[in-house]
This record gives structure tokens, sequence and C-alpha cells, in this order.
């Protein structure tokens, strides 16, 4: 992704790394990110936090739940530092630069309630499947982090993706609900909060795509 | 469905029965459908089978299995009949007018390998919403009389079904698998057998929907 503003956004990168939005060394946090937030609270990250909007109003209008988000460009975390900023986001929201694929080093077996998935990059091309966040490369980390009760939403204006994931969602022996193909003209439309993707999509009339999955045990078939 | 050739379809109503393509009283045969057939094969039906093109085509091509295709308009299964000879379909293919709801009167439990359901009637008012074939109270009768490794079938040219039926078999603990939006062009398109509304959806251009799923046993969440 190019990044415009990238000085604006690098001054912003290290003003909230100062005070304290942005972490930098997740790992260090691993099986004990409750002493940053000082509290219990159930823990809901989203991989791919883009500009930050979606995470950012979930935190103001959760303050009961505490909010990681994990973007691999970190410059755009500057960006979601100010959004959080403007949308009166409190201590319950913190972003870091990582990658997904280091989901275990960041977090300990169950300390994740819920895993959001925005929009994730298509991969269209079959040699880059594995690159996919619904991938069961992927699926296995989630399986890894998340409480035995935790879940997983995800969105996508992109078709090809959507059935990849529930294929590999359902071969991974994820239990979905509320599969919609068309969100916003869905029965879950109330209270969905749009990202900044979501925005520019349904601006062009594309419909989104969204399903919540949980992990369960995975069975052999009889 | 309003039926052209009523007389003509009758005639080969009877004609068929006669021929012992058409069962009249399936009910008898609950337990026992391999003493017709004359052999242990495999079960497979197909509920709502219309004007017959794909289950006549199905057993032709595969003589090893037995194919019970049941119907509620009784004087379709005539022209079932009639498709059927055309098609060269021999003794492992037969058709019966039922009511599918009333599948565990026609079947003994386990007596079924696959079930078959295509462009089922969509009923898209939310209070007929019971009367859709993916419905929770058919998926219990499918359960019943499926083998435990059995799967279901199922293609459909209406969104709002496919989406309804998505959530009603995952909600009901059903392993999905090779779901597709757009089965002519995904990696499922070989082989496919079309149905007569699929014929003619397709040539409007309209995409069809598929998916296979099987029934697991019910499990609680953590
Ligand atoms: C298409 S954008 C969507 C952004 C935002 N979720 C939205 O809906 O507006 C995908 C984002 O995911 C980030 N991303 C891609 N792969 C990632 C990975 N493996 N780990 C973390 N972030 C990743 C990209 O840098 C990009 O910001
Ligand atoms: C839309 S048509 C599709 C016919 C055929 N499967 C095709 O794809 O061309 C649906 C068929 O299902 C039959 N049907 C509807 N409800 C049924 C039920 N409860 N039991 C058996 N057949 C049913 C209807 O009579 C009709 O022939």
């Amino acid at each position: 992704m190019r990044i415009r503003g990238r000085d604006k956004f690098l001054r912003q990168y290290h003003t909230y790394i100062e005070a304290g939005r942005i972490i930098q060394e997740a790992t260090k946090y691993k099986g004990r990110w409750h002493e940053l937030f000082g509290n219990d609270n159930p823990i809901y990250i989203e991989i791919g936090t883009g500009r930050g909007q979606f995470i950012s109003q979930h935190a103001v209008q959760n303050p009961g739940i505490n909010y990681i988000g994990i973007e691999l460009e970190y410059l755009l975390l500057g960006r979601v530092g100010h959004k959080a900023e403007m949308a009166g986001a409190g201590k319950n929201l913190v972003v870091t630069p990582a990658d997904a694929s280091r989901l275990n080093d960041i977090f300990a077996p169950g300390e994740v309630s819920r895993i959001y998935l925005n929009f994730s990059d298509p991969w269209p091309k079959n040699r880059h499947a594995s690159r996919r966040l619904t991938h069961e490369g992927f699926l296995k980390l989630y399986r890894e982090v998340l409480k035995p009760d935790g879940d997983l939403h995800f969105k996508t204006d992109n078709r090809p993706l959507f059935e990849f994931s529930l294929n590999s969602l359902a071969e991974d022996d994820w239990k979905l609900a509320k599969i919609t193909l068309d969100l916003h003209n869905s029965e879950w439309a109330e209270g969905n909060i749009m990202t900044e993707y979501e925005q520019k999509f349904s601006e062009q009339g594309v419909p989104i795509n969204r399903l919540e999955a949980r992990p369960l045990p995975k069975r052999t078939l009889p």
C-alpha cells in the first residue's frame, strides 16, 4: 500500500508510541496483556487494522473490552493513533506493528476472546492462497490464541475470498453463523460499524459479505 | 406449478406405474428398498424431482447406485418416467409421489446414502420459512434417514435461500464443503448434471449456488 503523507504519519507514529497508544514490542506482553490494560476485561483484536476507523469506534462504544489492532504497515498506525484520539478512544485501545503470522508470539493460548478480520487482502492467485488470512495455516494460529468460546468475525467485499473462507473454515471445523452475502441489507445491518474499505466499496454498490465462526474441536468424520 | 399436457401426463403416469417405474405406496418399502432393487447398492434420493432430467442422467451414468425421486406433484412423475425411458435409465431408478415431510415414513434410519435438493422452492416470506427444504425441521428428517457417512447436495439459483441454508445447516452442525456461489465457473463445474431449472436460470445468466453437507453429531458449544 502506498502511503501518502509519510512524514506526517511518521511524526504521529512517534507521538503515539510516547502516548502509549502504539506498542512497539508486542511480544513482551504475551500472556500479560491484562497488566498493560490494568484489568481482566476480554481482549478483541483486529488483524489488518488499516486506518483504524472500525477499531476506534468499537473501543469508544465498548469501554469494557480491550482492543488490540495489529497492522503490518507500521506507518498506518500513526494514522490509527490519530483516529483513535479524534474518536475519543480511551486506554482500552492499543495498536501494534506486527504480522499475523506471529500471532502466537504475541498472545498466549486462550488470551484472545475475538478476532476481527476486515477486508483482508484477497490474494487472488492460487499460488498465494496460503497468504489469505483465512487459510488453514492462519486458522491454526487463531485456534491457538482464542479462548474456547472465542470467535472470529470476518467481513469482505471480495466474493472469491469469501467463498474460499467459507470452505476453509468449514473444512477446519469452525462453526459458522450469521452468514450473509449482503450485510447492509441483512438482519445484521443494525449496529454494524464500517471500516474505511467498507465505506468505499458500499459507495460503489458492492455488497459486503460477512460471517462469524467459532473454532470447535477438530473431528474425524465417520 | 401449473402442469400443461395434463391428460398426456396422466396417461404416462399410469403407464409407468405398470412398468414399475413409479411406486405409488412408497411407505411399504420402508427398510426394504433393497428388495425392490434386488441388490444392496447405495440409495441416493432427490427431493423435488420436477421433470427428472437430473436423476435420469445420474441413474444412467451410475448403474451401481439406486435412485429414488420424490415429487409432491404426482402428475410430473409421468414426465419423469418418460424422460427416464428416453435417457435409457434402467431398473436403478424409481420415482414416487410423496411429500418430503414424510421422509421417515418412507425410509428406515440410515437407509439413504445421499439426498439431492435441486432448486427447491424458495418460500421467500419469513412466515413460510419452515416450508423451505433446508429448514431445521427437514434437516432433522434428513439426519434420521441418512447413513452416518451420508450427505446432502444442494443447488439453487436463489441467493436468499442459499444464505438461509448455509446458516441453517451450520447451526444444525452439518459439516459444509464445496461451497460455491457460481457453480458453472467453479472448480466443481466438471461433471455437473443440470436440472431443467438450472438450464433455464443459467441461460438467463443467473449464477448457481451449490454446497455439500454432512450431518455430524450435534454438539453443545463450550
Ligand atoms: C485491504 S486493507 C483493509 C484495511 C481495513 N481493515 C479496512 O477494512 O479498511 C488490509 C490491511 O491488512 C494489512 N495486512 C495484510 N496482511 C497482514 C498481516 N499478515 N498481518 C497484519 N496486517 C496485515 C495490510 O497492511 C492492510 O492495511
Ligand atoms: C422449483 S421446482 C425444481 C424442480 C427440479 N428439481 C429442477 O431443478 O428442475 C421444485 C419442485 O419441488 C417439488 N416440491 C416442493 N416441495 C416438495 C415437498 N415438500 N416434497 C416433495 N417435492 C416437493 C415441487 O412440486 C417442484 O416440482
